[in-house]
């Protein structure tokens, strides 16, 4: 939690964005998981409301008021039976005092204020809710179905709220830093321990320790997985394999919310094979080429696609793709092995502010997201500004799946050797993947210490960790 | 998973309960933490769904039409781009043969079942939901306002269920021994790690990891804290101080969602000072006593109370309690010490079938729950039948604004020595906690193996490990 000012100071920038009427900022609700008390996940306040009242407690509502100039928190205080559950805790009224808002209400309150702004025709802005009982929120305060609450929710709010989120304060970005010293010792955790004839399961399992014992929780589900090739694979009750690689994606979110976002693939016998060099070779000079080329002004798309040529000349000379490379990009031949896109934002949520709208997040007027396969995946296309960060995330994956539907529907034959990419079937995936800082004229990578990528650097660590 | 066979008898048993109608069974969907897409919890299914159709995938609703004798599994089936992301799963159609189940139609049919149901006016049964997108679908499709769901359930439904799911089967009490097997080792490992220096946050952190590791999940949110008078603490930042005592409680959910759950206390340092083991000494004694009257017949709030005199009769040996024990725990006065309940039925749920309204779970017409404070948080006390899993998990709490309030209030002056409770207002909380099965004419403990509780084995397992 940063200071009183931060809060002040952000709120009232907000309000000179958003010009006029009443803000709602909903905080977020304990998460049922199989029965409603007790039965909840983790709690995990909402990024917006964290970053303008800053206060981690769930039942809050946080309301602006342009036109009046006043700021409110509405929630209620606890009682004595829950102090007996859950402790003693500040009042509402003192909680808000520490981020600077003096007005508090209890919840019921929050009806007759909003019932006030429609009868005054004040615009009622909010954010477009992701959680359902938000939704349900919404629809008895302003009578707004589910349905339409995404087209309902405020362009002015969402605007103004990803230009102040984007650009990340130096606070942010210390915490963010914070953030990957836990991650560093989640991959390390994981490679230290990997070996044939263990589970996915059990390393998976410890790497989500490490998150829980140093930081709030993991900033997404832990990938740790020998099928590298399903991009979002859950770690599965398989034993590791003498031969195969392992996929580890996997980041922490730390005690004030702000998260890492890191990608290792390694040997599980902590040796490479040739043919598994020649391909992680590729992503490793994909990876490191991001480096030269994110700055300031720049589209990170344009990088995407840079990306994409650079690997599609590597896998030309390996003899899995042909053709023109700049042709076989333009048409989409790529996303065969990269189906994904190169990176997103990231900050307090991992792929940062995804909620409001991933088209006005990483795209922008100039800059228009893809439709094309692969490319309609890129989450963060628009230039570039000094204080963003991204990830940089390219892989090359062999999806038997995909493989067998392309192949049959005859696609981009003049640029894939379908006979030499039958071999790979067996091969799995691999990503790497770091979280870069856009800095005044160039760009530099989050994280004190770097979880080993180049393979002599995993192989040495394997050997003596 | 179990048999096909498993969960065809099951469903026709169902049908007999409930004898008419259509049955809405509805499966979870995943659960958002800070944006929609790919920001989720870890998926858990419906613990009732699981018991009926035994299948683990978000996105389904199971149908049991009584009265044409059919059954459905509604929902949408993956396609290339999921796959991609996700990896190639069964189809609908697989899952539902699997489970013995014919019929599958995709997700859009449910409102056309739903409309045809209703046009014949057939009653449509469905369990009192407990997650917002759940009641956001039953509004839709129904038409019933979130606010009065509850209400609508149907009874008949919740009471065929909670009669099927309280008398565990042989297979399912296989499963929750195998989560007691990973509490053990959630247990013995913070007991291991103990020691004064490290952070509650690190401890707690490596239980997490060991349920990760070994199962699906924590059953509900570790607890791990120097503050036992909180009934629910999460672990914090602060440092284990060398002279205090740690609570754990903690519980394993294993790859087939059945749960464990128990508690223990322990010093940070190894080693019991007489103050402690003078309160310990009572818990442990309410804790064993349960294990010779428990058995088929007799009532769990009958257990509570003899529980309640038994600690009542010592407290008042120590000085901390006064007057006639009996009269002491009629008032309620004991409460002071003990706010909450003996335990609760534990399954798939850790607080099992909670969802289906505890009014229904733990009472019946001839046992009726209190509302005096500490015995209304009982969660079970009905009679005990043979195949029934109930915890077992008295405790002994000094919580310094229960006792200010109280004092302040003037409660109970006759039965507490609140001048001796003062000095006590530092000490903690101790809870001792194991789940115990109802055999045919007596009761045992899970677990094949025992976490260490008595002193003498904690003292041993500390210094030696």
């Amino acid at each position: 939690m940063f200071s009183k000012e931060t809060y002040v100071n952000r709120r009232t920038e907000l309000k000179k964005l958003v010009k006029k009427g009443v803000i709602l900022l909903f905080g977020n609700n304990e998460s049922p998981v199989n029965y409603p008390s007790n039965g909840y996940y983790p709690f995990r306040q909402d990024s917006s409301f964290l970053y303008y009242f800053g206060i981690n407690r769930d039942g809050l509502v946080g309301i602006i008021d342009i036109d009046e100039d006043t700021e409110t928190i509405v929630g209620n205080d606890i009682d004595i039976e829950d102090i007996v559950w859950f402790g003693s805790v500040d009042s509402v009224k003192e909680l808000a005092a520490s981020v600077g808002v003096s007005k508090t209400a209890p919840m019921k309150q929050l009806q007759v204020i909003c019932n006030e702004a429609l009868r005054q025709h004040k615009p009622v802005h909010f954010l477009p809710p992701y959680r359902f009982d938000t939704k349900l929120q919404i629809f008895d305060l302003l009578g707004i179905h589910p349905n339409q609450q995404k087209e309902a929710a405020s362009l002015e709010l969402i605007n103004a709220v990803i230009t102040m989120r984007s650009t990340k304060e130096q606070q942010e970005i210390d915490e963010i830093e914070n953030a990957c010293s836990i991650g560093y010792k989640m991959h390390t955790t994981a490679m230290r321990l990997t070996k044939p004839g263990l589970t996915e399961k059990y390393i998976g399992g410890q790497v989500d320790g490490v998150a829980h014992s140093y930081g709030a929780m993991v900033s997404f589900a832990t990938i740790y997985t020998q099928h590298g090739e399903i991009m979002h694979g859950a770690p599965r009750w398989d034993e590791l394999q003498d031969g195969r690689l392992v996929l580890c994606d996997a980041g922490a979110e730390n005690r004030n919310n702000y998260c890492s976002d890191n990608t290792r693939t390694y040997p599980v016998n902590g040796k490479f094979t040739q043919r598994q060099l020649d391909i992680y070779s590729i992503v490793e000079a994909c990876h490191d080429y991001v480096l030269n080329v994110a700055k300031p002004g720049v589209r990170y798309k344009d990088v995407h696609l840079a990306v994409c040529r650079l690997m599609a000349g590597k896998l030309k000379e390996l003899g899995l793709m042909k053709g023109d490379v700049d042709e076989a990009v333009n048409a989409g031949a790529h996303a065969m092995f990269l189906p994904h896109g190169l990176g997103h934002m990231m900050g307090m949520d991992v792929h940062d502010m995804e909620g409001l709208g991933q088209i006005y997040v990483g795209f922008d007027e100039e800059t228009r997201p893809s439709t094309q396969f692969g490319t309609n995946a890129l989450r963060m296309g628009r230039r570039l500004e000094e204080g963003f960060v991204v990830t940089d995330e390219p892989g090359i994956y062999f999806i038997p799946d995909l493989i067998d539907d392309w192949r049959a529907k005859g696609l981009h034959t003049d640029f894939i050797n379908y006979d030499v990419l039958e071999t790979y079937k067996d091969f799995g995936g691999i990503r790497i993947e770091d979280d870069v800082l856009i800095t005044a004229d160039s760009c530099r990578f989050l994280g004190k210490e770097r979880i080993p990528y180049h393979p002599k650097d995993v192989e040495e660590f394997m050997a003596n960790n």
